[in-house]
């Protein structure tokens, strides 16, 4: 069967095949994951991030899809690395499958190991939202993109309009793709280095991206004219960052925001080597590997040095999640981290008040649904410019990419308010089908990813994973109507363990009190998490939330 | 508070001091770990196995112990590394308390990290029932030697009955020290190799040991004449097995079985090298714990290549879970693992039944109540001979630690069935009080342990520690009243994850209705994991007992 190419599109609509509307959203939402509009290579099951799959192979696709059919209401599916391994009785209040992806235990948990499972079909890699089945296509990473944008601007300047604000970054493939689009729904002007010409023309054509440029001189024009307009554009420059971001230091040029997206992860099929052309350093990636990854670690160390002095100079300064510090430091920059990870920097602060890449998708596939639950979103939440703001970006510029969806990133308190509002919309026929829920495992209680989401915690808890497991333990306890935990999600094998859910409002009171415990206790679990690692504001978010921690200092 | 001294005993009888029989078991549960009679150092909170911990500190002790008395019944604790983080809305089919305890990222899942978190405060290691709370002493691990010994006899001479047999084993410490005792049980003569006399001196003491003996001849003129007389004994042999093993093999003497649990695990703080006295090794490892060490290793290589030649000879050899052939193949004997280990040998059939080291404790703490309940499991499995005598041997020679407990191997079908059997009986008065049900993590669907438990699975899956989580997961939905997740376990951090589950018998209609549904995942994912992985008795389980497996093949 693996060879089967099937074109998979989510049933839309009030009619289901499934004996609740629970099991019919899983079924939607796995569906949905490989629609073509939204998976990378669904002849593959992949839906993102490299090889992150839906399900372990077609056989198993199909027999997860004929068990949620028959799926009772009391029962439950457990999913073991994208295969359907079993039936248990549970309730109604217990979720409907329970999913782990990729887990090994620890002195086994690298590539290695992983490749020789899935070679012998045993395992597979879930990803985030792939193997638990909420990935929503291109505004997931737009949005988080957007996001941290303005919230630099908001820590810089104190406000989130970057109207006349410099942006430059580097990369515009896959994931940094979203960056010139969501600089300049964030108000700036933002400029991207980009080595390949071919990935520029591609943005434009898909309205990512304003302009193409070829030389600094030209960008640098065109910059500055933008800025003065306070006119939001993009920019894309051809050429290499290590060579690039020193020049416009040295011309004396102090961007306001400098970071970097290129696929540094990776020095030898990832980044591209400075002093050659691209062309050059493709042949050189063939012919010399070594040699190239010798050349690629020299040019990280350039491009961050050039960074560093950005950051002397003025600018505020931030790692993109690509590792290129680290490289830098290996090739001898010592302070290298002396710029922080955009976690810590920006989105911290904002998980300790649970908030995260909270979505919803509409069952129905009528987009009118979604318009729908925006408008409320604005009417609830109309003194958060942002997210009002964001709303109004979004309608604009993304793009339907299967069932309609939006991602909103909302915060304890919200979420379940939120939420409580739209199933009543189900309810009362408003909302045409159900809505479904999710959120991305890299939200604010869900995940231990010390490179990353937990990099530099305040207390040195980074690698404790005790909290992801609880998360995912506490929202199986409150009836998620899915529940998931995985391993090596962002970072690779070995360096991170997470947890998703996904909740369905189908307008019944049985949903409703899952709402009332779920969208309490998965973004609470986030206050927690920080609460205990003694950030300040998830202790006043704990306290004037009256989340129960029993050890919280009352008078800390 | 942490050098306060207090001695714990849990409360008994009818009265509670919690909102409901399942936080008061878990009180109780807790407290009874903590117990001096079940704990080996309760003033450092360390129940066993090390430094395995039931809380963090003394004031997360406390705290949990407050938390339980106020806690309602569709609230639930969360307890991470043994501190109560916090307390969230569920409802009254949910778990009372979840619990992820030493959990660690892989990358930095090893002693060295975890230490640094301990030394902050902000870990601690759960062991297996130590953190989980429902540790019940010295039992478990006799009975779990008992039934090696027990199944190995199955295997070879298709009894269990041992009378005439002899057992030649190493060891008599911590859990070393129950194999005099478990042999004997089993009916046979165990002649068990020593270095340390006074260790001897102290089983003898304790009634787990017949006889002290100090020369080999002795010892084997001994065995001798208690195996012609079939009768079961015990006889302890001061020597070192690297010498011991060998002589006895040159004297032509081929035991029946061989194995050995001297502390091999550990070359340096652990084993004891051979061609010298005790007294010079313990000089040694001080002044010079390099050669001490390689000494060490090299007296496990002569001491494993003694149990070779008796596995040759015709005997029964088998690794016993201490980590011996590893080091001895280090040291050049390659064939080192040509002998198995005792789980793939004679567990891991068990497992394929879902059975595994299921255990009762009595909240009365009335030992009738047990002896009640161990009536009801002689009636209900008459036919299982194995059984029948553990419980008569065990209510002989066991003496209670805490609150009575009765552990008993059980398997899929049986373990619910029994449950709700002795759940009427709470119901009707019959039992004093509620009994509490639970296993160790080391159970058929619940550890991924590829140097133990899991260790050469048939499909080569014995890293994959997606099953212990869904094990987790799906007892938490079904309603057990705790469960928990636990990383490095039994083998040390980076080698284990685990999970345990707990389930109170109060006498209701809600408990039988979580029996009828955790009773029955808990256990079936032992049968599903090992039917997953191709084991016949496993595959043959699952299709007698109607176990829902999507992907089984109902023609193989
Ligand atoms: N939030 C996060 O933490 C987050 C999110 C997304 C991506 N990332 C990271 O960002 C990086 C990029 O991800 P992607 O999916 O876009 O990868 P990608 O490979 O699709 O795109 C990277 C782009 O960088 C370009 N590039 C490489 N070297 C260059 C150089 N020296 N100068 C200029 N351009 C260069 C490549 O041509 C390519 O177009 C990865 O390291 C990824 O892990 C992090
Ligand atoms: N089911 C299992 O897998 C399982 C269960 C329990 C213990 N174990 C393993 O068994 C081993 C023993 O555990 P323990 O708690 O009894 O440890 P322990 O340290 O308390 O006891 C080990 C005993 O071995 C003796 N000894 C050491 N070297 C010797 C030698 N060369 N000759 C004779 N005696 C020697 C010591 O004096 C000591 O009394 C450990 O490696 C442990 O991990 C495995």
């Amino acid at each position: 069967m693996e060879n089967v190419k099937q074109i998979i599109k989510s049933p839309t609509g009030t009619e289901i095949s499934c004996k609740g509307w629970t099991q019919e959203a899983a079924m939607r939402m796995l569906m949905n994951n490989l629609d073509p509009e939204v998976a990378e290579n669904p002849d593959e099951l992949v839906v993102y991030g490299g090889i992150g799959k839906a399900a372990r192979n077609w056989e198993s696709y199909e027999q997860i899809i004929a068990t949620l059919k028959e799926l009772e209401n009391d029962e439950t599916l457990l999913v073991q690395s994208g295969k359907p391994v079993a039936v248990f009785p549970t309730h109604e209040n217990a979720p409907r499958v329970l999913i782990a992806n990729s887990n090994l235990v620890p002195a086994w948990a690298n590539w290695d190991h992983f490749y020789e499972l899935e070679d012998k079909d045993l395992m597979m890699y879930g990803q985030m939202t792939a193997g638990s089945w909420i990935y929503i296509g291109a505004q997931g990473i737009l949005q988080g993109t957007y996001l941290s944008f303005v919230e630099a601007g908001k820590k810089v300047f104190g406000s989130a309009d970057l109207r006349g604000k410099l942006i430059l970054t580097g990369g515009m493939g896959g994931m940094s793709g979203a960056q010139p689009l969501a600089g300049k729904m964030a108000g700036a002007v933002i400029l991207v280095v980009e080595v390949d010409k071919k990935r520029i023309e591609r943005k434009i054509k898909e309205g990512y991206c304003d302009y193409l440029v070829e030389n600094l001189d030209d960008a640098l024009k065109m910059a500055k004219e933008l800025q003065e307009k306070n006119e939001p554009a993009s920019i894309g420059l051809v050429g290499n960052c290590a060579d690039i971001y020193r020049e416009i230091h040295d011309r004396g040029i102090v961007p306001d925001f400098v970071t970097d997206q290129t696929s540094a992860h990776d020095p030898l099929n990832g980044y591209v080597p400075n002093h050659m052309s691209l062309e050059e350093a493709l042949q050189l990636r063939k012919s010399d590997p070594k040699v190239y990854e010798q050349k690629s670690k020299q040019a990280m160390a350039d491009h961050v040095q050039a960074m560093l002095d950005f950051q002397t100079a003025g600018a505020e300064v931030f790692d993109y999640g690509n590792n290129i510090r680290k490289y830098a430091q290996e090739m001898g920059v010592e302070n290298a981290f002396d710029f922080p990870g955009f976690v810590p920097a920006y989105i911290r602060p904002l998980f300790c008040e649970g908030k995260g890449p909270f979505r919803w998708a509409a069952l129905s596939g009528d987009p009118e649904d979604i318009y729908k639950t925006d408008a409320l979103a604005k009417e609830m939440f109309a003194e958060d410019e942002v997210l009002v703001n964001w709303i109004h970006m979004a309608q604009k510029m993304v793009k339907w990419q299967g069932l309609p969806a939006r991602i909103c990133w909302l915060g304890y308190g919200d979420r379940h308010r939120f939420a409580l509002k739209v199933n009543e919309m189900v309810a009362s026929g408003v909302l045409k089908a159900p809505i479904v829920f999710g959120r991305d495992h890299l939200d604010s209680g869900s995940v231990a990813s010390p490179n990353r989401e937990t990099e530099g915690m305040k207390d040195g808890s980074d690698a404790v994973s005790d909290w992801p497991i609880l998360n995912a333990l506490v929202n199986t306890a409150g009836g998620a109507s899915w529940v998931s935990v995985h391993h090596g999600g962002g970072v690779g094998m070995g360096y991170s363990q997470h947890a998703g859910q996904v909740l369905v409002a189908d307008g019944t009171k049985l949903a409703a009190d899952k709402i009332n415990r779920v969208l309490i206790s998965d973004p609470g679990m986030g206050v927690v998490r920080h609460a205990d690692a003694g950030y300040d504001i998830a202790i006043k978010t704990a306290k004037e939330q009256n989340i129960h921690m029993p050890m919280l200092k009352t008078e800390g």
